[in-house]
């Protein structure tokens, strides 16, 4: 399977690499060693010895230098060899490094060409910024599937309405009128609902429980799989103003054809104590362990070898989004291998 | 591996799909659900949702219908969409179907032509509806071997003298007079030792025990591998008649080229009770489970990816029902592939 | 992968085959019996009966001969049939048999032409005899790498410096000066270190303890992967001699592509008691098992299915003896295939 290289990927979640720390992590079939040094800088090598291929990982990363365990080569953290106990310094001896970066809590790599690796392509997630860390959820999941399957589960949120019909679903997205919108840089899937059933997890940050409203959802995508969702609900004629936002980021980071890197956000416009907060990452954490991941990972498996669209899969309205994404991505990753 | 198509798969036994249940099982590559309505009628579907390809067995399958897990769309036991939530109904939106019928306490399906499917072509086991309950055992194991080694096996009997020699062999089988029968529709294979040694299995269910006398055996095949064995002795000189008959099925049903499903049965004439009963169903599970099955699968662990045929195995007059089955169903293969 | 059939392959130590015992053992993809006979006598057999395929080594294996599972046929140790109960034996009902040999407590198998098996074409590793067993330890250990990967470690014996700082490392090896010679038969490497550190292991059995000394290895090569180290130290100044000379004997044999049977065996010249031996076995087992053999499996995962040569790593001088091991197999491989 060949991966879009021109783009940012994101490898790890700011928290996950401290200062002087480093972390291992394969995306797009590359073995990866995400590091920062003691001054804050982040690296993203290879991680892999050019003198004997074995994983620089396993050798020592400390005082912003890896020693390789093998033969002790050293190199810095932009690849660069810093010691060679068995002879001169060439420029063979030196680790490929890929560019990274680190924007709204995220450290996010370009695996291709150098020059066109421009951070403000990054999708604007600065609205995390604006939320108390008691409003926010970082997680992370490993699932056995390809990465578009997992997208295009984003970019249909119908499927909230049976597959989480007691969290996120209850019919309103069925129900919803549904439009899509294309700008050269992203794709914008909306799904408005008037007067319709609010989705429980809305239903609970409400004034008012149980009562009908507008429902209102948007996922807005970047390639590879970048996404962020508003999910959030208005009763315009209540005798008070009753509305909720709340917001989900997810970004689908492929490992390889059929595994892939899953981080999710979550985060919302009040209930910003910490005991809600644990109580909305657990409702979060179990919808997609027990209901999305074994779905998307059935899916996977019924597919065996086979390419999702090569099998020429039934085309409902609601798809319109997915294949659109689809479409997109596979023109950006023609460009890149002709 | 390409599987004959145009022929009855075993898929179940009865008692495993009750009235309202179902059960999923891959037969020959294919992902099936067998299901029965609450009218007792029973249908086979692909297992997979048209529309994202998801198991359709992850959703719910009750009232005589389908709703798959990912969209809600619904599903007939024919296959039919009868509800989609998110447009019209297309005939995009159809789960494939296939031929399936009941036989003998057995549930057949027919993955080919359906207009070819004909229920009359499938062998006559109508034995087993002479004989109580407490003289019949139904058993199912999961081979890790491709199911025409399976078939080979009971092709060739003269294996019990030396991997069951205490049930099933005794020597009589290798020192018989061994011959094959061929018809358009089946190949018998029989053997007959005259005064020779009662296998333990017979003698323990003859009048005097210990006693030489006849033993008379036969495998009937059908393609692509359901058989049925008789499996009797006879003391001809004994001053009261002292016979004994008991019977077999097996039927090997490919899951993919390297594993099997394999259904087996055993009935006998006389010794009717439930405790002699569950006697027989420990002896046969004991011989299937820990002496056929380990050697399959060495076998077929040993065979890795070569065809058993092309690695020209030394043929011996007890491989001639084998070998002539091979070839039958190579040819009918090879005549459905043109 | 290809590998070289004319050659001698250590496929098991003496001791691990008594009289009238045997072994199975997976060689460059062939599955062995080494079996020795109540008179001594060694014999190398596919393990996989020419009727059916199964394994003999499921059989019963025992007064010199060998009768399959499965129809009970029977073969002698040379693999000839001498029971057939199903019919006459024939030429096709043979197990092909390989050139086995003992030298040196180990026993040898030719997987290529008879002809050209001449046992003194085997290491000489005579040295072993004069050393009584307290001074010597044999062992064994299944790799998940290459073999090639596994021969490349020895020929690279400055890995120790890195790999086992506290048991053979020190730095002595990497600041040696280090040389190669070849001839048609062998290939050594040889690397001598003056006035430098004494590595542990050699320290422990000199007289005077950390003292700098002359530091000595070499590693005898033969094809295609059989190795004779000497380790040794000297104090040429010091008052009284102070000499230590320790052996090791590597042998890599490959099982499949990825993974290899490691045999190893260490001597010393001194402290020749049984608890300063099991010591000796501790130290090495740790060495190998704990330091080696993960970094080889993690070598070998990051190359996946890529071929080590194909990927260009970076040479260096320490590679010297590899790179030219490598070539040299490379050339005996292509001119047996030829």
């Amino acid at each position: 399977m060949t991966f879009l290289l021109n783009c940012w990927y994101l490898a790890a979640w700011t928290a996950d690499v401290p200062v002087g720390g480093h972390l291992f992590r394969r995306i797009a079939g590359k073995p990866l060693i995400i590091a920062r040094d003691s001054a804050g800088l982040l690296s993203a090598l290879l991680d892999r010895c050019p003198h004997r291929f074995v994983p620089l990982s396993r050798g020592q990363i400390r005082d912003d230098k890896i020693v390789c365990a093998y033969h002790g080569i050293a190199f810095d953290l932009k690849g660069r060899c810093i010691a060679n106990p068995h002879g001169a310094i060439t420029s063979a001896l030196t680790v490929p490094g890929f560019v990274v970066t680190e924007r709204h809590h995220a450290i996010w790599v370009w695996l291709g060409d150098a020059d066109k690796a421009d951070p403000a392509s990054i999708m604007d997630l600065s609205l995390m910024d604006s939320l108390p860390d008691t409003a926010q959820n970082f997680g992370y999941e490993l699932i056995q599937a390809n990465y578009q399957l997992c997208a295009d589960n984003i970019l249909d949120l119908s499927h909230a309405d049976y597959l989480h019909p007691d969290s996120l679903g209850g019919g309103a997205t069925t129900r919803a009128k549904q439009s899509v919108e294309e700008t050269p840089e992203a794709l914008t899937v909306k799904w408005l609902a008037k007067d319709d059933v609010i989705p429980p997890a809305l239903d609970g940050i409400m004034r008012e429980k149980g009562q009908p409203g507008d429902v209102h959802i948007s996922v807005r995508w970047q390639a590879p799989s970048v996404m962020m969702i508003n999910f959030g609900a208005d009763r315009p004629h209540a005798a008070e103003p009753d509305r909720a936002e709340t917001w989900g980021i997810h970004v689908m980071v492929p490992i390889d054809d059929k595994s892939t890197h899953y981080f999710f956000w979550t985060g919302r416009d009040k209930f910003w104590d910490a005991d809600f907060n644990e109580l909305v990452r657990q409702m979060t954490t179990n919808a997609f362990v027990n209901e999305d991941k074994p779905l998307l990972e059935a899916q996977q498996a019924n597919l065996g070898d086979g390419n999702f669209e090569d099998l020429q899969p039934a085309l409902l309205t609601i798809d319109n989004a997915s294949v659109r994404a689809r479409r997109r991505l596979k023109t950006m990753i023609e460009a890149e291998t002709v």
